[in-house]
């Protein structure tokens, strides 16, 4: 496979100045990286915070950003083993960590202090060629559709592991606040697929239609609701045994450590920059909850979120623009104007 | 065993009524009971909460307090199996619950939306004879100690389930705070007999000493440290993987979410009536950790916590009075001027 | 609601004695014992081994056989709580336990040592009136089909718990042998309504059919492959990750300690009154398999199988035979000749 | 440092073949890999296993044995990140792994398909200087004793990931048969350091003081009991809760199941060639237990032994002799005549 030399990419020279649709030289692969043809790349509010810099993580400058990116190997440094040219690959956040600390050892990966971090710290996946660590690449299976699967390499596996984080059994009862929108839309199908009850929180008849043909059994509408809290608690004859908080709200996770069941759990899921989880010790300690933040997934979770996907079992809906067109849709994020997915077709 | 028909103990009328040391009739068990000769009773700062009627849980009026007590089976209802008079048993916090509902069926029986506790909503140890459902109440080993092993029935069962709730492995470390307190003295003697490396936190050189010599490999000094965080991650080479907080401040326990490793357990245990957790989303989530809150144990914990106990691992410093003084120890105890834990002999 | 003195049941007066059907009197509940109208009854292969007495378990005797009760709450002792006449109730196998040892303290109740056992040594559900412990006791939702849901009281109970055991996650790979029988059948609704990948294992295209029509997604048929352990290692890319042995046949446990995972787990759930499972050593070793014994449910699996037969999930193909017709269903199942499950309506 | 081109090592050229005190080559790193300058090495049964062939895994050929290698980093490939020339650093049974499999994700490297052996498929720890896969080595901690390190690298990761494999809390009973052996020995400390009360099982009064010296509560001598399974269930009170049979002998691994608690996990450790575990299935059903196959450590269970270690908390007693006597130590080892460990040293 005839790689270029110079490719097309969107850069930006330093935190929050303009992104740059311009040719930029096609990486080198280093001993232990793959280079992979990107052909689609997922666009997630995370791109955003990274862009502004609202975050205590230091970006490369300049930067390449994106981490769904889903793509062909095209080449890979001396010391990779287990891929071939033509392999199917995905580009996540976590493009590699050190294998060597206590967090890599067992399995925690994401909490290495040495995480590498694709549209962070290591140049990602707006752009044609790019290059990831063959450990953490995703292994995407033949024939799957590229621009489908990429919102599933970030948003999907996140959701994943934040449903995984819950510790639930088949037959219990999940609630998911933020229902409808990108995040939550999957974490309703992942959570059916999982033997779930899906209790959606999101406001709007359409949403609430919407969250009910991906299988929630119940949704209830803050905007209609009287009493949230004793709403949810009766739906679910008790209160959900899990809370999966994708919105940032503060508000929202304050909620969910109120109708949560007594032993069960609350995810904090989104990276809000300033937001803080707030609850009454008495009540934690008295209905002996856990509140546990779940990060991205490891390589296990990110195998299996995608195996899930290519059963069929999952799907989202995605919006393909083409890469150069990028800065406009991070305005439309910004302004909270999107529903579901963008995914930029790098070609264009 | 002859029983008499009446007794004395400490009754209070209403909520933050005078505390009347009198006489009472000696209750009847119900059928699923037994009677129990309380000879010793610990003091908790439960007690005093109740008193109070500070937390939102509705007093029986008038009202017998105590939790701890520690006596001799002379009587028990005609369903009760597998007691007989002489037994040795101890009252709890936890008197009884449904055993019918989901968290009976999962042990979780504190969570019991039905739950009976002893000086709370049932007569409790603070007199002479007691009644305690016989599934409940703690079965303790002939020949143990009626006097030290009464702050173990709930003191103890708190600190050790506390312990297993941060689902540590032996050899990693557990910060305590508040470590030379009554919680927290015991606290360190259960971690180390658990195998784990303890870091206590309180203030002044005494204290540190004290922990010391109960089994803590490092102490941090809250009065002298420059910046207490960093020298906890530093003394334990990233942060302990679990804290416990016996203390209830507020400050404690987000430092401890600060302190604490990535993917890490924040427990909460003590019951402040007001205070709440804050602790940032992004923080949380990036290292994955969890915050728990711990009620009491379980009919295993509570057996668990006796063990340790009987065979030696676990001692608790205690001063004996009448339980006739009772009033002036709930004094002490408000001024915060106990070190250990008071207990009192019934016959006094 | 008006309770007869005498009812019509099926008696033995000695093992393996002659299976009376004849008039008793009708039993009068201990304190903490539910009386409950036996609607309908499951016929289970245990009644078999029971009244044939080849299991180191000692009969009550005379005795009513059968633990697959579905009927309602017509009285109860004056120490239940929580029950009312008229609810609608479920006779398990496990009729009841001390509550007071390590195993019923961590809900392990079927592993007490004086396990109380319906059909076995209490009279069982081949009556029209039989006794309960109300702590043990299946809860019914009103509205229940009673002849429907009474398989689900011990084959449902204890396929569910067999699955639990093997501690899979949703989207893992089962294999369940003798999958077309009573057991089986029901655990491949289980499984698939778990989340779980399931793989068939039976004899003959009709079979094959069937499965597949309950959800298997493989079929393995013994009859034809050449080499089974292989043909389920490739169908399930590496083995399954659990294995369900609802067959007792030796040679089928010692091939799923072959075609099983590394890391996965073999779950015995059959008792077979001689069988052993064999297995060589080194293979386990290496391939760090688990073997486990699953008995019957506790509380929480109990209520929890219920819970998905309630909610439409797992269905059980029945036939409807009066009481006194029991004696040929027990021929027809020493035969081997039953598909799907006997139930007896007690009031013929 | 100053490496040489060849060096000493035993060598075997076949299967079976004798063991040559030759020089050698130095071996390259490759670029993933560490030479370590290895200092000492343990003598394990494995190593006999291997030259005998006797256990379905193809030798590299022909092959350096050794797989408990303590020595120094002297030089590593250009993609090796986080280890420095100078750094101490260990050889284990598991070189390396494809990192990139279900099983590597999940932390269960040792069971990769494509897992490099020391001392099998890849030269091991019986030559001066060996290579190592950088994300495997052991890391060492600085000071320590590298002859007395030496036995954990195999026997103390191995024993301890068994202890782990068995799922106890501390407090619970642990039995350990063949306890006053290489395995056993090292088992009794890391059972004790663990918070377990330790049931040792061997033959003979010196052993059995040996076993208490190192931390056992109980020792039972089948030399002497007259029904081992009932002593054991009285001295533990029902049973211990686990058993690690590091013996390999078929009769004792069945009557671990036999004196193992309800609920409780029998552990398979050793890798006898052909021995088989039979258990009878209507037992281990009634009982509930597990039978798991334990492997060797991944990197998780390594550092976390060799930290016990670190802490003194575990010492094996081995014996010192140069390499070039390695042959005699084989004939001992066949002969069973070794107690304790032998560790050659490389430079004689």
């Amino acid at each position: 496979m005839s790689v270029p030399k110079t490719q097309m990419a969107i850069v930006f020279d330093e935190d929050k100045g303009p992104l740059n649709y311009r040719e930029i030289a096609v990486p080198t692969p280093k001993p232990n990286e793959l280079l992979i043809n990107v052909k689609y790349s997922g666009v997630c509010h995370t791109d955003i915070h990274v862009h502004a810099a609202d975050w205590p993580v230091k970006n490369k400058l300049p930067l390449v950003g994106g981490h769904e990116g889903a793509g062909v190997v095209v080449g890979m440094g001396e010391n990779v083993v287990g891929w071939k040219v033509g392999d199917l690959a995905g580009i996540k956040w976590l493009n590699g960590s050190c294998l060597s600390c206590e967090f890599c050892y067992n399995s925690n990966e994401s909490n290495c202090a040495q995480a590498d971090l694709s549209g962070c710290t290591h140049d990602g996946s707006f752009q044609q060629y790019a290059t990831a660590d063959a450990v953490q690449a995703a292994r995407i299976p033949k024939g799957t559709d590229l621009a489908q699967v990429a919102p599933i390499l970030c948003a999907g596996i996140t959701v994943y592991k934040a449903l995984k984080t819950a510790g639930l059994k088949a037959g219990e009862w999940v609630a998911i606040s933020g229902a409808a929108g990108g995040l939550g839309s999957l974490a309703i199908q992942y959570a059916k697929a999982m033997g779930y009850r899906v209790l959606a929180i999101d406001g709007g008849e359409e949403k609430g239609e919407f969250c009910k043909s991906l299988g929630a059994e119940y949704f209830a509408d803050f905007t209609k609701s009287k009493d949230l809290v004793e709403e949810i608690k009766t739906a679910t004859e008790g209160g959900p045994h899990g809370a999966i908080n994708v919105s940032v709200s503060e508000f929202a996770i304050r909620q969910s450590c109120e109708y949560v069941r007594s032993c069960g759990t609350v995810v904090l899921v989104g990276l809000p920059a300033e937001a803080k989880v707030v609850a009454p010790v008495f009540d934690a300690v008295v209905k002996s909850i856990s509140i546990k933040g779940s990060y991205v997934g490891n390589r296990a979770d990110s195998a299996e979120a995608i195996d899930f996907f290519a059963r069929g079992l999952v799907k989202c809906p995605i919006k393909i623009v083409g890469l150069s067109e990028l800065p406009k849709v991070f305005e439309l994020l910004k302004a909270g104007q999107v529903l579901g997915r963008y995914v930029v077709d790098t070609s264009k």
